[in-house]
């Protein structure tokens, strides 16, 4: 007997994957748990998954009947990963990096119900950046908005004039892939269980 | 002697062309005055382009020290130019005709100088939508979201979940294609000139 579910929670304190969940009319609420997100793995889609699924598990215990969302976004540049920049200047330098060129955004994500089973995927999107000139570089990395994006920016915010072309699912790169969300969500709780954990319109 | 401009006017009254100007720190004043829409250009780029010039000399007269820049989007599919439905049922036949398929976006776009210079341009983007359920697209046409947008949805509302990939400027299926936009305007008023008509950060 599959348990009736009718909650989402987001253990995510990501105000963009918020945002994005509740555009798509999901109901849901966001409860975080510190966890050690220093894991050495250099391949970047294990490194989303795992990261996914250790966000999720620890907030499990404490809503045993609901199905809990994690996520991990990285930017992925000459086989490096690019997490979160410590400060303007490795922003900058990442962003001179990533200029003129072409690179990968990994978002991993894992939902966990209740009765045991679990489902994780993730996305791959190219991004292209134009040739950005240094004045450019130095304001946006001086604006504070790139500290706390992998990669040093956000595509949805004052980067968007950097990106030339994306190629691949638009959302992955803010930070969530909702379409194949949906679908994972939909083969977990059916499309009638999915509906329901709609605001009704 | 090229004139010295630090104003931009925007000729469009779409919320979302704006937001997306002044996410990119661009400083306007948006007015607009009524055109004909109605043109019979069936081909998409020019019917973009064309229009694009008439929103904006419409304006040009109120405003001589100004760039007036006027946009033009449509969606593109089998070969029909969608623009924006009538109401819920022409909203839902058209989301029937672009799910499960892959349809173009053209956005143009019209930049006026003062000194009798101008650019225009246009760029394509690739949309695949993954085959949607009929509930989603009647809840979706009732909602009232299609009713101001080419072909009836909005990739950065509720449509969103609908869509599997982009391929090309996001932003352009938005109505604006922000990162060829600076380009075309930092060739017209060069790199200082574009910078100059941005917020302080």
């Amino acid at each position: 007997m599959t348990a009736v579910v009718n909650e989402i929670i987001l253990a995510s304190r990501s105000p963009r994957r918020a945002e994005i969940l509740s555009r798509m009319g999901f109901r849901f609420s966001v409860h975080v748990r510190p966890v050690d997100e220093n894991i050495r793995i250099p391949e970047p889609e294990p490194h989303v998954l795992a990261l996914s699924v250790r966000k999720a598990e620890a907030v499990r215990s404490g809503f045993p009947h609901a199905l809990i969302v994690g996520a991990d976004t990285i930017v992925f540049h000459n086989g490096r990963i690019l997490g979160k920049p410590a400060g303007p200047d490795e922003a900058a330098a990442m962003l001179r990096d990533l200029s003129g060129a072409t690179h990968q955004v990994y978002t991993g994500f894992a939902i966990l119900h209740p009765d045991g089973r679990a489902v994780k995927d993730c996305v791959v999107t190219d991004v292209t950046f134009r040739a950005l000139a240094d004045w450019e570089i130095r304001r946006y990395a001086d604006s504070g908005e790139p500290l706390d994006k992998a990669g040093a920016y956000g595509i949805q915010g004052g980067a968007g004039v950097f990106v030339d072309r994306i190629d691949g699912c638009y959302y992955n790169v803010v930070g969530f892939p909702v379409s194949r969300f949906h679908e994972r969500l939909c083969g977990l709780v059916g499309e009638e269980g999915g509906r329901k954990l709609k605001v009704e319109s």
